[in-house]
This record gives C-alpha cells, structure tokens and sequence, in this order.
C-alpha cells in the first residue's frame, strides 16, 4: 500500500520559512553541538590522555600507492584514571554476540560485586574487537594488565585482578586489534606528563571515541549534594548501529558507548541502580538504524574526592539509600539529566541525519507498553522518511504504532483505535507556532497544510500520541519518550556506497 | 560503531562482472516479471472485471492547471466473480488500527463459520478505507451489497447476508473511498459483456491491484486431484509497508494483498488450513522496510469447477482431510508453492529494491527461533544497506542475529556464538559459482574477495547462517527460510523526497 496521507502544496510562505530553516542546517554540526568545556565543572580526582595508536589504520585498506596518507592520523586509544580507586557500574548490550570487552567488563564487575571499584577505563575506536574469539578476549585482558601495572599495587585495593581496570572498544566487526601498538600507545598514555585534566585533554578523549560520529560528544554539569559540590563529565559516541534494547529490566541491561565520570561519593550499588534508572529513560529510549549493536556499554564512575564547602550539612563518606535519600535522589536526578543530554547528541549526529524527532506516547496501560508504541513509531522506515520529507504522515505513525509488540499488561488493556489522538507539537526552538492536531478520537482531523509544513520544517519535530487508554483510577497511564532520527539517502551512502 | 567487515579492492575482471550484472538490471521489472498467460491455466468458473472509477485521481493533490492529466488513468477498481458460491478463506494483518475492509471481511467470515462461502471479490486501489471511522466500515458495506443485489438470490445459499462478497482495500490511509464513482463503476463491472474470463482480463485485474508496484503479479497453475484437472490464478501486490507479521499462530494471522482463486474441490476448513500454512512460510516470511500494513490480506477461493479427466480416481464432492488426505497433501503442497512464487514477486518488487535476497537460518531449536533470527537480519537497515553495496558484510548479519527477539524454547536453546556458520551461497543464476564462508564456528574466515564481489554482483543474493544449535536427537534442527530486499536511494525518494 501507499500509505500516505493526501498533501497538497504548501504556499510559497511556507516555503521559503522551509528554504532557511535548510539553510541553518548547512552549518555543520560540529559548530552547533560542541560547546567550551568549563575548567572548573570538570570533575576532581581524573587525569585523561589520548593517542593515536595506529589502529584506524592497521585494519584500513592498503593504500594503492606508498604515497603518505591524506588525512591527518586521528586518536583511536584514550585513557581515564581516577587518583583513586571510583565506584563503577555499567550497563552493556543484550546483543548474543558480546564483543570481548563487554564480556570481560561484564565478568570484572560481577566478580566484585557491590563493591567493584575502578581505578581506570581503557578506550579504543576503530576497532570493535566482535566476533575474535578466545585471542580477542585475551587481547582485551592483556592491554587491561598493561594499564594496570603502572598503578603502585597498594592502590589498588591489595587485589591482584585486573578487574578494576575496564575497557570498551567500537569500529570494526571481526578483526583482532594491533596489540604491540596499542601496549606502545599504553606505555605513552601513561607517562605522567601525558595524562592532564583540562579542557583540551577531556575533548581530545571525546574524539578518540569517534568512529563514523561528525562531532566529540562531551558535557559536564555541576550540582551540589550537601556540602560537596559535585562535578561530573560524559562521553559518548554513536552514529550507526543503534537501537538499544533492555532483555531483564533490573539485571545489567544493554545501552552503547558512554562514559561518566563524576567526583561526587556514591556508593557502588547506589551508583549502579542510578546507572541502570538513567539509562532506562535515555538510551534504551534511541533509535538511529534499528540496529543494536555487540558493543554498547555505558560506564559510570564516581570517585568521591567532589571538594566540601561552606555551605550545606557535611557529607562524609559514601551517599546510599540508607545513608542519605534525599542525596541519592538529587544524584539520580542529575545523571538521568545527563544521561538524556548525552543520548540526544547521539540522535542529533546520527548516521545521515537532518531531523531531531522526540515521539511521546502518553496513557497506554504501563510504561513498557508505551516504550514499545514509541519504540516502534521511532524505529518505522516509512514515518522516518516522512520526517525527512517533512510530511505530517499521521498515517504512517498510527500503522506503526498497531504492529507494535506491545507487551501484555495486567490489568489487560489494549489499544483502543478509536481513542487515539496524533498532535504535531512545536519543538522548544519553535514556540511560536500552533501544535497540527491530525488524529482526534482516532478520526483524521483537517489540517492546514500551510501550518503543518512550517512547523515541521524545523530540525526538531515532536510526534504526541495520547492512547487516551490509561486508567487514572488505578494510576495506570503511563508515558514513554523516545528519540529518533530521519532516514536520508546519506544514511545510505555511509552504509551502502561501497560499489561507488 | 562501523561495524563494517574490512574489505579490500575487488580485481578489474570483478568489476567487469559487476558493471555487466548492473547493466542486465536496467531492462525493467515488468519486462523481466510480467509472463505470458496461459489460457487453459486459468482456473474455470470465474469472471473478472476491472474500470477505472476515478478513485486514485479522486484522492490525488489537484493539477496546478485545468490541463488535461499527462498519463493515462490507471485502472482502480476490480471484481472477481465465481459462478458457484466458493469455499473461501482468509489470513488478515494483526495491525491494531485494522482497515475497513479487513474488519469487514474478518466478520463476513467469522459469521459463515466452517461453511463459509464466496460469490465475488472486490478489490480497489488508491484508498486503504483505513482509519477511517463507522463511516469507512459503511462505504465497505454499502459497495459489498451493491455487488450482492446483482446474483440471483437462489445462487447465494439462501442467506440474506452480504457476506459472501469480500473487500480489499490499498492505498491512501485517512481518507474516504469516492462512494458514488466506486457504485457506477460496480454497476459496469456486473454487465454481462464486461466480465470476462481470458489473460487480458485477469492481468488487467491484476493492474488495478497495483500501487507502488512497477508491474501486475499474476501467475497461473495446474495440478492433478485425483481426476480433475485443477487449475490456479494467483494477484498480488506489495511495494511497501511489507512486512507481515502472526500475533496468534492458528488463528486468522497476518499478512498483505493477494487473491487466489482455484477450481479445485476443497472443503472451506480445509482451505483456511492450507492458506494459513501456505501464509505461515511465505508472505509471512517476508519484508521490504519492516513496516506491517493495516491492510494486509490474503484471500483464497475454491469454487470446485475443475473439470474430470479420464485418468486418476474419481473425486466427488469437496476433499478435506478425512475423506482425502492425500489429495490434501498435493493440494497444500501447490497452494504453498505458488504463495511463495507471489511472495517472492513483492519482494523483487518492493520500492526501490535492485537486489533480491533469501536469508536461510538453519538449526535453531525450534522454528519460531529460526523464523525470528531470520526476520532479524532481512529487517536490519545495515544489512540492507551492505546488500546494496554488494559487501560481504558478515558482521552486520552477526550483528541481527544477535539482538534478534528470539522466543523461548523448549527443551531450552540459546544461540551459541561460537558455533554459528555464515555462508554466501551462489543463487540458482550463478550456479557455477563457489559459497564464500566468511564465518565457520565463530571464527571469521579469509575472504578471496575477488571472488565474493563476483557473487554478490548478482541481482540475487543467498545468506546462510547455521547456529549449529539443533537437538538432532529430539529431532529440533529448525529451519525458517526469509526473503528481503536492499535498502536503496530510490526507497527514499519514493518515501521521503516531497520536499523537492
């Protein structure tokens, strides 16, 4: 079927507000999305330093010619370390075929247990390390114990694991990495006047996390938690290959490649049920492809040495739900904060994308029930294309929304076609403008098409979808947000144009 | 992450190959798909029709100027007629926001119970009378009973109802059918001289099924029940929105457009259990952009005029299983082969599609598991993508596989990582061609890449992954078999480019 709602032509009005809003978006995204790092909201206790070890390299095509190679070399090996041994948790990919760090970042934080602590986090691009087998699981340990043994063994907790050092790797599927030169780049990384903690130093690291992403993806934000004032920096990257899935919601759950590093003092199992909160409403809620990958990994630490002030009761010691519950909630708030901030640059610099798509799904009978409807609306080909073709498609958006694998739910409900309203609302950088109501109580509403074409000319559009399905007596009327990117024939460029 | 597998330059004499292949794929799909008919195939005791009722032109933007349309009008509205009322069975989409004509014909059928019988079907083009409301459902019913009133009231069982004539319905979602054009149009359907029984008619009627479609799917067949001489026509149509999916194995289950329209005797239950399982490995196993239609329906007619020969032993009566297994047997052997042959051309067909690839998953533990993993990898936009590429991308495949919602088993089977092959084996039309392993027990395998780029340059492509992961023993060494296309520039354009 044709499935598109009928359009007619927009009036030249609308037409030119469309024609700048393209403009702008020919300003790159690296102008727009990396923004100054603030000395001082960088978080205490980190040192970072970056290389470039060779390994976008090692696994590149031969050149044709002996001839230099045209590009600058780009970092591909980063390195964090806490001064002294943080707090971890994470959260890893339900993919079947794990890629060796995630199995063994996996097995080092469930052999410690609620007290895991990390004194460092190994990163390399360029190079997934998916799909290689018992060698690659020892390449992975066996750069793990060369940053190891550059830390004094008293500092180390007085274990002899190397399980307080983690390690996350993305690019290639099914190719070793070039250990000799990633140990060298170790060797370098850990000289003393290497690691630093400045601006320069931290965005570094972001770009060393760079595969196909346009942009370094690094923020930082502040907050006090009593008298500590907290400060934490993340990192992510993204680009293909994503569409996180949750498998046992409680158990260590499936995300992509992040990285938080705070100097706030939160207890690991504290920080760990932050973590695994966060992510559930952040980037198990992001769709660029579809396509979840063998790497996802998101790692959170928190080193406590945030610096006490004059002000607030004193914090001494590690915050947890037993010890400070109103600190654990302030903390909670923040990183999920964050971590929504981070996935949406993922989405922002998604392969191929030109449109920022935020799809709310509201009173379906439990929230898993509306993640699925948003899941699947934000996932659909067809309503990806139309948000490229900036086309208030409510018919693709509704279809979607009927072939979700919507979960059951106890008290039953069931999508009810007949109460659904689809509403096209402005973005925050289009305020001004009216929402496009194009579905009420499940009946196709008149559209003034003038409108709907300068509303969704924006680079941000927002899909509603009220189920009107909720039950307020039984507190049953859950909403789910998702975020996703349009599909563009860049998307298939990157991934397809091999044959050009 | 890329998750590309690397890969190296092809060799001139490859590229030859390729540049040759591609060149074979600019003569069009329906001067290569669209065959000759058949006459004696044609199934006996029916007549079609088809006309024009303006119902694409009715729901189509307004020409800028008065000047006549530059193409000619396409034909949108079609019947089909059996001269005894037929054993008839359905398979329907699970999408929640169901059309009205589906809706329709899912009661007609329900009401009629194991009895159920066809006089005539009506398909349109240009309109889905999807979420349209009561009123939709009132057009379906109105254009239903227009059909009725033109049988002799003796020919219809007896019954008063309409539900003998069923609907199918493509096209725009949201909008109104143009009711009084589609009853003038049924009223020049049902004169005599009109409907007619001979290849131009049934591939005319086969137009009129068309969307998105580049050319009419029609095919015929002939096959043997004891001394009748059976024969077969089968209509469908695709382009997008395909991918059918089951909510409730056994019960009416999903999928897209197609008609097929036998003279051979069978018992109505019977052939609603050889449809579903016709449905269940073919439309069911199929996918052009992951999208599942509130459309999608597969009809199925058996009017039992096939005409007895000298040989074989008499069939009296409609067969079913008790009183004919084995005839049974044939018969759901062609039903299933032919539904495959049509599923197979939406595939070849869908929008943008320059390659055809059949993903084979072998040794799951059951073949739900099988079916899910190779719904996974044909649904994957990276796979699609490297497809087009014609790039031996084995880490995507492992990538699909992996995250693939796999059902629960019993006895319990997980996908073993190391244990999973993943062969490029030569299609039918490159039969002299060698498989490329790219994956043996995990282990990613060197690649003569000269000689995968010479096979994946073919129009068609065949993945095989074995999981190796069948209980022989317990006789679980499942087998699903899924069909898809690639991801192509041209599907967006045809999806997203209304901006320019």
């Amino acid at each position: 079927m044709i499935a598109r709602v009928a359009r007619w032509s927009a009036d030249p009005m609308a037409l030119m507000v469309s024609a700048q809003k393209r403009m702008q978006s020919t300003i790159s995204k690296a102008d727009r999305f990396v923004v100054p790092v603030d000395r001082d909201a960088l978080p205490r206790g980190y040192l970072v330093a970056t290389t470039f070890a060779g390994i976008k390299k090692a696994i590149s095509p031969a050149p044709a010619t002996d001839a230099a190679p045209q590009h600058a070399p780009k970092p591909d090996l980063t390195l964090l370390v806490s001064s002294v041994p943080a707090s971890v948790a994470g959260t890893f990919t339900s993919n079947k075929f794990q890629a060796a760090p995630v199995v063994h970042a996996t097995k080092a934080l469930q052999a410690q247990g609620p007290h895991a602590r990390a004194r460092a986090v190994l990163v390399n691009s360029g190079c997934a390390n998916a799909v290689t087998g018992q060698g690659g699981y020892k390449d992975t340990e066996a750069l793990v114990t060369e940053v190891r043994k550059h830390f004094p063994a008293g500092k180390n907790n007085g274990s002899e694991t190397c399980s307080d050092v983690l390690m996350m790797s993305t690019g290639v599927i099914g190719v070793r990495l070039p250990l000799p030169q990633m140990l060298r780049g170790i060797q370098h990384l850990m000289r003393g006047q290497v690691l630093q903690s400045n601006p320069d130093a931290w965005l570094e690291m972001a770009r060393a996390f760079m595969t196909t992403d346009t942009f370094p993806k690094l923020r930082t934000r502040q907050f006090k938690l009593g008298n500590r004032l907290c400060s934490m920096a993340a990192i992510d990257k993204g680009a293909g290959m994503i569409h996180p899935h949750m498998t046992s919601p409680g158990g260590l759950h499936a995300t992509l490649l992040g990285m938080f590093a705070t100097d706030a003092p939160v207890a690991t199992p504290t920080l760990q049920r932050c973590l695994e909160e966060a992510v559930r409403e952040s980037f198990n809620c992001i769709s660029v492809d579809g396509d979840m990958s063998t790497n996802d990994t998101i790692l959170a630490l928190a080193n406590g040495q945030a610096p006490a002030t004059d002000s607030g009761a004193p914090v001494d010691g590690e915050i947890s739900e037993a010890t400070h519950p109103e600190l654990v909630s302030i903390f909670a708030r923040e990183l999920k904060a964050m971590a929504i901030e981070m996935a949406h640059l993922i989405v922002r610099d998604g392969e191929g994308a030109e449109k920022f798509v935020q799809v709310c799904v509201k009173n379906a009978g439990t929230y898993e029930q509306a993640h699925a409807i948003a899941s699947s609306i934000s996932t659909s080909a067809l309503v990806k294309c139309a948000m490229h073709g900036e086309d208030a498609n409510w018919g693709r958006i509704l279809c979607a929304a009927g072939y979700a694998a919507v979960p059951a739910s106890s008290p039953e409900w069931s999508l009810d076609p007949t109460k659904v309203n689809v509403t096209f609302v402005p973005p925050p950088s289009a305020s001004n403008l009216s929402p496009i109501h194009t579905l009420k109580n499940g009946v196709p509403q008149p559209v003034d098409e003038t409108k709907a074409a300068e509303l969704l000319s924006h680079e941000d559009i927002y899909i509603d979808m009220d189920l009107q399905g909720g039950s307020w007596e039984k507190g049953a009327c859950a909403e789910a947000v998702f975020w996703t990117c349009d599909f563009s024939k860049e998307y298939i460029s990157i991934n397809g144009d091999y044959r050009t």
